[in-house]
C-alpha cells in the first residue's frame, strides 16, 4: 500500500473534486490513521428506487408513478435520484426526459453501461449526472462482458471525458467490487480519478460483504482517490445497513438506497422479489441515531411513512411488519391505533415511563408517531397498567393500580368481555391472569380499568351520601 | 487497558470454561492482535423466539405452540432454546416445566432477573441453564433498579454460585451494555468470570450499536474473560446481522436469534411490533456465506421456511416480502410458482445463465428452492428470453430468440392476450416493447414463445410438404 499511497500523495490536487478528505500534497507521514476519515455527519443519499427498485420483480412504474416518486423523494431531501437507463426501452427514454424536466431540487442521475452510445443517450435526456457501471470481478470478466482491465480503463476514460465535455456530472463504478482483484480495482479507480470523475462507486452486487470488509476496502480506496466515494450494498445477507454505516465511517460520501429496499437480489427469493439494497427507512433509523442533528435538519422525516406507503402500493407489497420505524401489524387484536410505539415487558415498561430514552433511542415524534405501552400480555408489569390508566385519564393510586395486577384464583378465569368487566368491578378479576388464558384486546383491558374506576367513584358517592 | 490485560493474563486458568480463546498463562506480549479471535467458523445459536419473541406485541403462544416451536428449533439444530421466565406468570411456569420434559437435543434455558428467588424458580423447572440479566447502564441504574455496581456484583456472584451448586449452567448478562460504563462493565464481567460463570452476555438493548462498536467492545471483553461470550442485538437501526457477524469476528461464541426476528423494540413501530432482534433466517443467510461448511453441516437449512411459516401463523403476521431467503410476494402477476429465484435485469440474467455463482452467493437448493429468470420486464435482455425458451423445452436458435426481442413499431402495441399471441405469431409482436405498455404475466410471454415456436413448426411442415 505504501507505494500506492505515495503516488496518490504525489498526485496534483484536483479542485473539481468536492469531497477531498485528505490533502494529496501532504506527506503520507503527516496523515494519521483516522484523519477526518468519517463522513457519518455529512453523508449524502443517492435514491435508486426508480433504477434499482425497477429491477424488483413486481415493479412496473408508470410515468405518473415515476414523477410522483421522484417528487416525493426530492421533497424528502435526498441529494440525487437515480433512474433506469434511457437505453433500456423507448418508454424509459421518454420517462427520463420527463423527470429531468420536473425541475426538482434533487439532481437526476441515470445509470448506464460504460460505453459512448449509452452515455450519449443519457446526456441527450438532460440528466444532471451519468452513473457509469461495468463489471470488474474475474467472475464478471469471464462470464459477462469478457473485457480485460486495460480495455475497461481505456473505455472508461473515453466515456468520462465525453460526459464531462457536455458539462454533466459523471460517476464510474465497478460491479461486484468485493470479488474484484484489489490491485486492478485501485489501479482503475486511480486512473478515472485522475481523469476527473466526480465519484467512484463501490458495489456489493451479490450482497456478500461484511461490515469489516467494507470498512477495509473503503478506507483503502479513500487513500487512493480524492473524488467522492459512492457505495451500493445489496441486502442478501442482512448487512446492507451495517455496511452503509461502516462505509461512511471509512470515508465514503454517498449511500445508495431504495424505498423499502426494493431491488434485484442475488438470493433465492421465492417466487420473486429479492431483498434489494439498503432501505431508505432503515438508513434513516440508523443515521438519526448516528448523526441526529444533520439527519433531522436535512431530511423531512415525517414524509417517510407516506413515501413508503406509496411505493408499496405501486409495487403491490405490504409494508413488512418489522419494517424499521414504520412497520406495523395493523388490524390485530391488542393494538390501539395506527401511530403508536409499543412496549410490552414489565421491566422495560417501568423504565420507559420513568425516562423514555432508557429504551428508546429514537424519538417517535420525529417521524410523526407517538408512544404506547402495551398492557395486555402475561408479561406486562403493573407499571404498564399504570401508564394506560394515565393515558385514559383516570386518577388511581399506585395501590389501586397494583390491585388490578395481583393474581386471582384460576376458577375465576373465564367469561365474556362483559362478564370480565363486571367481575372486575367486583374486584375479583385481574388483568395479568386473564392474559394467561387468551390474548387481551386493548379495549378489554380498557373496559376493565374503566369499570374499576367507575366502581371506585360509585363507592365514593355512596360513602359521601 | 494494559493493566486490565495484565491482570487477566495473571489469572489462574479455569478448565471449566469451554471457549478459551487465549491462554491466560501466556504473557500478553506473546499474544497477537487477531490470535484465534474469530469464532465465525464455530458459532452457536441461542434461539429466543420463546422468550424475546414472546415480548412481540402479537405473540400469544399456547403450550402446544411453544412445544412445537421448541421441537422444530431443536430439530433445525440450534444449540440452546431460551424461554420466558417461569416467574412471569403461572402458565409460563407450567410451560417451562413442560418444555424441559420434551427431551429435546437442544438445551433449554430460561431468562430471569438476577435474584435468588427467580433463579430458584428457574432451577425448580428443570432447565439446563439459567440466563441471568441485570441492567448496568447509568440510565438503567438511575431509572430502573437503582442499584450500584457493587450491589450488582455481590448479588450476581451469590446467584451464580447458587445455580452452579445445583449443577445447572449459568450465564450473566448486562442489559444495555453499549451505554454502560466500560470499566464498570469489564470489572463486573471479570468478577463473574472468576466466579465460574459459563457465559457472559453483551446486549444492545436499544438497538443503537454499530458493527464497529460491537467489534471493539467484544474484542476488549475477549481479553478480559475466558468464559463464552453471548451477544444479543436489537434491530432498531437495521444492524442486528452486521453486528452479529462483527461480534463473532471479535471472539463472541453465541448469537441470540428469534424466528423472523420477532421481539420487543426500542423503536416507534405503529401500532406495535418492533423489529426485534437478529432474525434466525437472516443469520443463516449471512453464515452460509461466511462459514458455508460449518453452517451446512450443523443446521437443517431446508426446515427454515417451515419454521418461519409456523411462527408467522402463531403471531399472525405475514412473512415480509423482503425476508432473507424465504421472502415472497405470492399471488402477484408475473410470477411462476412458489419456490423460485428471480432475476430480472438483462445484464445480470446473461451472467447468471453462464454461471449462477456470478450473481448468486447462496445456492437456492440448500434451502430447497430453485432458480428462475424473469423475462417479463422492460429491462429484460434477450438472454433471459433464451433461458425461458430453454425452460419451456423449445429448441430455438439464438437468431430466432433475438427476433422475439427486437423492437417493433408502437402502432402495433395493443390488443388482448390472445391478440398479442396471434400478432406475435405473425412476427410483428415482440416481448420487450410489450412490457413498456403493461406488466406482462409470465404466461403472456409463455404464450408468445409457444405461438412463435408453433408457427416455426407449421412453416417447417409446410416447406417439407
Amino acid at each position: 500500500m505504501c507505494g500506492t499511497e505515495n503516488e496518490a500523495a504525489g498526485q496534483a490536487p484536483n479542485s473539481a473534486h468536492p469531497a477531498q478528505n485528505h490533502n494529496p500534497d501532504t506527506s503520507p507521514y503527516q496523515r494519521t490513521e483516522d484523519d477526518n476519515l468519517s463522513n457519518v455527519g455529512r453523508y449524502k443519499i443517492i435514491e435508486s428506487t426508480l433504477r434499482e427498485g425497477e429491477q424488483f420483480a413486481n415493479a412496473f412504474f408508470t410515468t405518473e408513478m415515476k414523477c410522483k416518486i421522484a417528487t416525493m423523494l426530492s421533497d424528502f431531501g435526498v441529494d440525487y435520484i437515480e433512474i433506469t437507463s434511457p437505453v433500456s426501452s423507448p418508454q424509459s427514454y421518454e420517462d427520463c426526459k420527463t423527470i429531468c424536466k420536473l425541475g426538482l431540487k434533487a439532481k437526476i442521475l441515470t445509470h448506464v453501461r460504460c460505453n459512448l452510445e449509452d452515455a450519449k443517450k443519457a446526456v441527450e435526456c438532460g440528466v444532471d449526472g451519468v452513473d457509469l457501471v461495468i463489471g470488474t470481478s474475474s467472475f464478471l470478466r469471464e462470464y459477462s462482458h469478457g473485457k480485460s482491465m486495460e480495455v475497461i480503463q481505456k473505455t472508461a476514460i473515453e466515456v468520462i471525458e465525453y460526459v464531462k465535455s457536455k458539462g454533466v456530472e459523471v460517476r464510474f463504478s465497478s460491479e461486484d467490487s468485493f470479488r474484484s482483484d484489489l490491485v486492478d480495482l485501485l489501479t482503475l479507480y486511480k486512473a478515472v480519478d485522475k481523469a476527473g470523475v466526480g465519484r467512484v462507486g463501490v458495489a456489493d452486487t451479490v450482497g456478500g460483504a461484511t461490515p469489516r470488509m467494507v470498512y477495509d476496502l473503503v478506507r483503502t480506496l479513500r487513500r487512493v482517490v480524492s473524488c467522492d466515494i459512492e457505495t451500493h450494498f445489496h441486502n442478501d445477507t442482512g448487512c446492507a445497513v451495517g455496511n452503509a454505516i461502516s462505509a461512511l465511517e471509512a470515508g465514503a460520501t454517498h449511500i445508495d438506497t431504495s424505498v423499502l429496499g426494493i431491488g434485484e437480489s442475488a438470493l433465492p427469493h421465492p417466487p420473486s422479489c429479492g431483498n434489494g439494497i439498503t432501505p431508505l427507512g432503515a438508513l434513516m433509523a440508523r443515521m438519526v441515531v448516528s448523526a441526529p442533528e444533520y439527519t433531522k435538519s436535512k431530511y423531512n422525516l415525517k414524509m417517510l411513512k407516506e413515501i413508503e406507503e406509496y411505493v408499496a402500493s405501486c409495487v403491490q407489497v405490504n409494508i413488512p411488519f418489522n419494517n424499521p420505524i414504520t412497520g406495523a401489524t395493523a388490524e390485530k387484536p391488542g393494538l390501539l391505533d395506527g401511530s403508536t410505539v409499543t412496549h410490552k415487558a414489565g421491566i422495560h415498561a417501568k423504565a420507559i415511563l420513568a425516562n423514555p430514552s432508557t429504551y428508546e433511542i429514537i424519538d417517535p415524534s420525529l417521524f410523526g408517531l407517538t408512544r404506547y405501552i402495551s398492557i395486555t400480555s402475561r408479561i406486562t408489569g403493573w407499571n404498564a397498567v399504570k401508564s394506560r390508566v394515565v393515558q385514559l385519564g383516570y386518577e388511581l393510586t399506585d395501590d389501586q393500580i397494583k390491585e388490578v395486577y395481583v393474581p386471582i384464583p384460576p376458577d375465576q378465569w373465564s367469561g365474556s368481555r362483559r362478564e370480565l368487566a363486571l367481575t372486575f368491578r367486583n374486584r375479583t378479576f385481574k388483568i395479568k391472569q386473564m392474559a394467561d388464558i387468551r390474548p387481551l384486546a386493548i379495549d378489554d383491558t380498557d373496559s376493565i380499568i374503566h369499570a374499576y374506576h367507575l366502581n371506585l367513584q360509585q363507592e365514593k358517592v355512596a360513602s359521601t351520601a
